[in-house]
């Protein structure tokens, strides 16, 4: 079925409302227990109640209370509570997962690591990636579009955007559409340099480009929940929560600038009019988080109206939806690159 | 003191978050009636308590509850409930309001109404403009931003704003900068059909160009409340709910295509760059409501970094808030605006 562009916003950001769906919010709410760290006032992620209950809990460092739900990271009395001291023990915890019988954080190893952070804006510990999910804490990722302006000098300058179909090898979403560049934000990594490697590697961008006409446009946000079944009716004891922030970038590219496949993620560029890319959208043809991106640059470049997507105010308020988690605002790096505009 | 861009953000959108403060939330809320009507399953608007105590309602007309708060508009017995019949009993209820001493609706009467939407996106009532504020309803109107591009060929292409200083006649926020053009949207009216008359208006720019290069780029929301006095500590017996959403345009004008005051609203028209305005900002020049879509304008061009502000992801959510009462979603002259894309 034709799915509107509100359709793939609501169905990545499929948490219920509060103010809309009380009910549901809770009853929902009520599978899972918080994900707590001693000394720091905030949730830092949510697991599934009955997950909670399979894992052994190591005592020593762990406290699971039933009232509120919580799982409560503690400090170790011998050593002061620390970024790497809390990163073992959230090791610790994913071998658990793996003895319980989580095969997919095994099959999904990565061996690349998530940052989580408190509400200062610190790093709390870090995460591997495959395991992330199974905590529900705040991930985030770059998502660039390069996209060429065909002025005629008569009519509205027509835009064209670069779309990647993906490889058939990728380990996630083989063979479905995406943004000219994406990708998580692991440690160690900012926004700018996420989106740079990428753009580099996925699409052989140079760099002297890049520099010059890359520009950062904003950022998305939504609250996934995977594994619910339809309609949110499925018994979702083990539905994982995936609250998710996207920096969304953009590049003009001259039309003699062309992207290329070079690191094998991608298999081909095609330089797509709205039109076309409103298509693929309704036919369901990009990858989730790619489309809201998508969904997101045209709207900014004013080509979705209220004759394609009659529930247009409410879509962009789900595009930027206020998460219930602390995530990172800040990262140092951008300034230098900002403050050569 | 200096503003920054969440700074002003926040100011606008403070009524509190039900997440990040939901005592301070609960208490403000306890403090007003819902504005219902029956047979529409939404509430449309909020009334401070203390206003609805205030009014002798009329008795066949309204049914005031107070567990939970609402003051509901009853279908006449005699007539079947329409959008002119509401209107009516709405102003004579705002007449209850003159007699009971609310002189700023006279003073600031426009004999311009608002229309009050449910959640099908059908008219229930409308109200007259400068009564709209106290049944705490949403208000929309637009905000267009005219730039000029200088590409000199090397750098980054530099983006000038056309920045308008409001004429010291107007009713409201007298002297202080605003965009391009603005306006509220009446009964009858729409975003693009606003937009174009205030352009023409205000700005006088030329009805060929505004059709060339007119373009959407979202919307904004926000829930502002008005009369708690510094830090949300008044005793807000009277805080006034201002919930708006607003329709954003911009348009690339040449270099030689100059906005000139015409209906005597604006005093004159500025083109400043990203740090003159970022400056103005800071420094309060703005009008509020303008001053968000600025930033919203300076936020999809790349001009709002992190460097400039901290808070960048916590703003865009809030720039985008969800209001817990409906709104328009769907105007059909857009269609055939857009169809021509």
């Amino acid at each position: 079925m034709a799915k509107s562009p509100y359709d793939i916003v609501a169905h990545l950001d499929n948490f219920p409302y509060s103010d809309a769906k009380p009910t549901l919010h809770a009853d929902l709410f009520d599978r899972y227990h918080a994900l707590r760290v001693e000394g720091i006032d905030a949730d830092l992620g949510y697991i599934p109640t009955t997950l909670v209950r399979r894992i052994p809990w190591p005592d020593k460092d762990w406290v699971v209370v039933d009232r509120p739900r919580a799982v409560v990271l503690m400090t170790p009395p011998e050593t002061p509570a620390s970024r790497s001291v809390r990163t073992q023990m959230m090791e610790a915890v994913v071998h658990r997962m793996l003895e319980a019988g989580c095969t997919e954080i095994r099959d999904g190893w990565r061996d690349e690591r998530f940052p989580v952070y408190g509400p200062d804006g610190d790093v709390v510990f870090e995460i591997e990636r495959s395991a992330s999910a199974y905590f529900g804490v705040v991930t985030s990722g770059v998502q660039m579009l390069g996209y060429v302006v065909d002025d005629d000098g008569v009519e509205n300058a027509r835009i064209r955007l670069w779309i990647a179909k993906r490889s058939m090898r990728k380990q996630t979403y083989p063979g479905m559409l995406d943004c000219t560049a994406a990708g998580a934000l692991a440690v160690g990594q900012t926004p700018r340099s996420t989106v740079m490697l990428e753009a580099a590697e996925e699409a052989s961008i140079p760099s002297a480009v890049l520099k010059k006409g890359l520009r950062r446009s904003g950022c998305i946000s939504y609250f996934h929940v995977k594994g619910l079944g339809s309609q949110l009716g499925g018994d979702g004891s083990m539905a994982l929560l995936l609250p998710e922030v996207e920096y969304l970038y953009e590049l003009q590219l001259d039309p003699g600038t062309v992207p290329r496949p070079w690191d094998g993620e991608v298999e081909n560029f095609r330089l797509w009019d709205a039109d076309q890319v409103l298509d693929a959208l309704r036919r369901g043809l990009f990858k989730p988080n790619s489309a809201v991106a998508v969904i997101d640059f045209l709207l900014r470049h004013g080509l979705i109206s209220q004759e394609i997507e009659p529930r247009y105010v409410e879509m962009v308020t789900r595009l930027h939806r206020r998460l219930p988690l602390p995530w990172r605002q800040n990262w140092d790096d951008e300034d230098m690159f900002w403050m050569g505009l």
